[in-house]
């Protein structure tokens, strides 16, 4: 359903073990950029309104789970503050292509990734921490990631037909999950 | 109560009723482009849960309007498109001082100064179209956006003491004003 080529190892439920304070506050900005990202979508395809209404649906439900993810760490007296980002993000980035619509399939499709990703770690999270208040929050938020990865790709087929589209997304998330094989040292919720 | 240095002429209604259709496509832009510079303000003071909560809602509903405007534009036939954008908000933004929170105090005003501008705007289209329906979409538009210029000038004052934003504001709408009354010959709700 998700189409991810991987499924996140036990080493990183270990990371959060260790790292959860860091883990949480990342959440929170990873909340924040998935509405910048749909917000930037949105004024990089204003005419196509059915894009424009669904970001706009994804832009409020991801400022939601920011203001939810910033309660639940003011009510563990953990301090909002700004972390160095993973490369998650930008590695992925530098993947799309340069020129529509291929760039826009890719863009798409990129953000598609990252909704699935999200998604795949929550499901695990609810699974594996012991704090039963804070696992059914990581499973509230599960449905409406997955529901983001398909509405992403889905949007994508507006703009190549769909198997152009399917042999893309298998490409992309085969580095996808090289990248986050990677990882780069940092306790984040991609990386 | 919108603390403008200038009302807007019949010059520019004349606009109006001359270019109603571009007149209504840039503003559909407009609200894009102020629920963009919400999003951008919550990026940028993202340590600020207040300001964060106060661009939430500033974001949804700017994001409201633009398919407000959308489904106006779709109900008389007018194509939506991408339009030259008028010199105002450029004009406006490179008066803001370079660094925090100097930056910020203005980053904010200017925000403010552009809902106080739409504001006085609706009101004054609202009086002056005939057409009924569209009459009452600038009335019903006006309070929202009073209410955005409010937010703003109180959230500048997070940043440095009432005194000082309030003789900020001052000079700064004396500048709108004159960047108003300049104008850039294109038919836009700022020009």
């Amino acid at each position: 359903m998700l189409n991810l080529r991987s499924d996140t190892d036990d080493a990183w439920l270990q990371v959060v073990d260790d790292h959860l304070d860091e883990i949480l506050i990342d959440h929170a900005h990873c909340e924040r950029k998935a509405a910048m990202a749909a917000m930037t979508l949105l004024t990089a395809y204003v005419e196509n309104e059915s894009l424009c209404l669904e970001m706009t649906t994804i832009v409020q439900e991801e400022l939601e789970h920011f203001h939810m993810v910033r309660r639940l760490l003011d009510e563990r007296g953990i301090v909002f503050r700004r972390q160095r980002q993973s490369s998650y993000g930008s590695r992925l980035h530098a993947l799309v292509r340069r020129d529509d619509p291929q760039r826009a399939v890719d863009r798409l499709l990129v953000a598609s990734l990252i909704e699935a990703r999200s998604c795949e770690r929550f499901s695990r999270l609810a699974d594996h921490v012991q704090d039963e208040p804070l696992a059914a929050f990581y499973r509230g938020l599960f449905e409406s990631e997955a529901r983001h990865h398909t509405t992403y790709v889905r949007l994508a087929k507006d703009f190549a037909p769909d198997a152009e589209v399917e042999l893309r997304l298998a490409e992309l998330a085969v580095a996808e999950a090289e990248i986050i094989a990677n990882g780069d040292g940092l306790a984040r919720m991609h990386s």
